[in-house]
């Protein structure tokens, strides 16, 4: 076991201290929406998105004139072009774009893993595509859950599962991480009625009384995106693309 | 549901912040091996425990003649009289004496929910004992897991998810916890056969490295303990002793 490379899931930014691991391929993950947005994004043909951690920032661009996808606690920003529902990243939008982006978990998870050996997005849009890849990797994975203001959610720890399941599916493989195992059991339960079993999250209830569940399916259906957005020199970017714009 | 009372969970001493409600009754759990072994010690006859967080706190202890328990790691402290296995804890050694107390995880946890409406000793020692005890409260709850090290751990999640089973089973509560939610599927997925679920958690892998793992059945057994420890001015004492105490 000891040549195989490993998985950890981090359950909240607040924990991110106690699993970082400057080896590991960091892996964000905020399925209610942001990444599950961005991974839309690219998926249209977005060019590069900037993360921004702050309101300011974000206004700062906007100033400037650049295209600004903002919000916080599901409200689009005043300011903002739009919010972070993925339907808003339409192809006529975001295709050969760049696009500011600040949210009010994903981003900051985002940043916060910028150290690591890689920052990636993943999402149930690029589940697959994202865990063939990271096993052609061969690299230890560290799966960042960007939770609700800190607090475990459960849409995050059932998508680290996924990603566990087809990491360990590879002999590269194998975890002793207490929250990879209970992360890969809840996916385990979800996985034959993924809707139904989100459908106790806390976020869905947030997202379903400010009338913005309508993205709730789309987050949760897996492989309708080929694309690994990559954190490079402070932005994002299809990994296809990385060395044409270093 | 709105006149229910809640029941959350905490992961992590580090998540705490995001989860702390002075109105709640917290409940501290360290399966492996804290409050195990504080039920244990209480259920013999222990008269009062000194919980401290420091091995230096412990050390001074030691010097003006305490019987000190003191684990780092699992090991047991070199001036300390032993370490926190539950087996330590028999009538002989603590019955009617005052004990200092200090491990790894689960006296920090203790410290800090010192806030909360009350702080209370869980494990699944004493898991009906409890449960009945918090159902005649009626109030809030917040279930802190002492984890390791602040990294989430399964037998600290599968015992608050056992608590939380017999609290939604009154009326009183209700939850909208994402971890309560975890917590109690991944109960319902162990209950069957808890050891067996146990043994792929990362203490218990840890536990039988250093040869301590004939404690694991023992802190998974339900129910041979009527007691309920709880947090008074810094001193842990019995519920029943508390006036007594005062």
């Amino acid at each position: 076991m000891s040549d195989k490379k490993k998985i950890e899931v981090c359950f909240s930014p607040a924990l991110f201290q106690y699993y970082q691991d400057s080896y590991a391929i960091a892996v964000v993950i905020d399925t209610l929406r942001a990444t599950s947005a961005i991974c839309n994004a690219f998926q249209n043909g977005l060019e590069k998105l900037i993360p921004v951690r702050t309101i300011d920032e974000a206004r700062e661009y906007k100033k400037k004139g650049f295209t600004v996808a903002a919000e916080r606690d599901g409200y689009v920003l005043d300011f903002a072009d739009f919010g972070n529902s993925p339907f808003n990243f339409t192809k006529e939008k975001v295709k050969g774009k760049t696009i500011v982006y600040s949210t009010t978990n994903g981003t900051q998870a985002i940043q916060m893993a910028k150290n690591c050996h890689m920052v990636v997005i993943g999402s149930f849009l690029n589940l697959s595509y994202l865990s063939n890849w990271l096993v052609e990797q061969g690299r230890d994975v560290l799966l960042l859950c960007a939770a609700w203001k800190n607090r475990f959610n459960l849409e995050d720890a059932v998508l680290a599962g996924a990603i566990t399941e087809k990491l360990l599916a590879s002999i590269k493989y194998s975890t002793i991480c207490d929250s990879a195992i209970a992360s890969l059991d809840l996916w385990l339960l979800a996985k034959p009625d993924i809707l139904g079993y989100i459908d106790k999250a806390a976020q869905r209830s947030r997202l379903r009384e400010k009338g913005l569940d309508d993205v709730i399916e789309f987050c949760h259906t897996p492989d309708s995106a080929k694309v690994i957005p990559v954190l490079k020199n402070g932005y994002i970017v299809d990994i296809r693309n990385i060395n044409k714009k270093a």
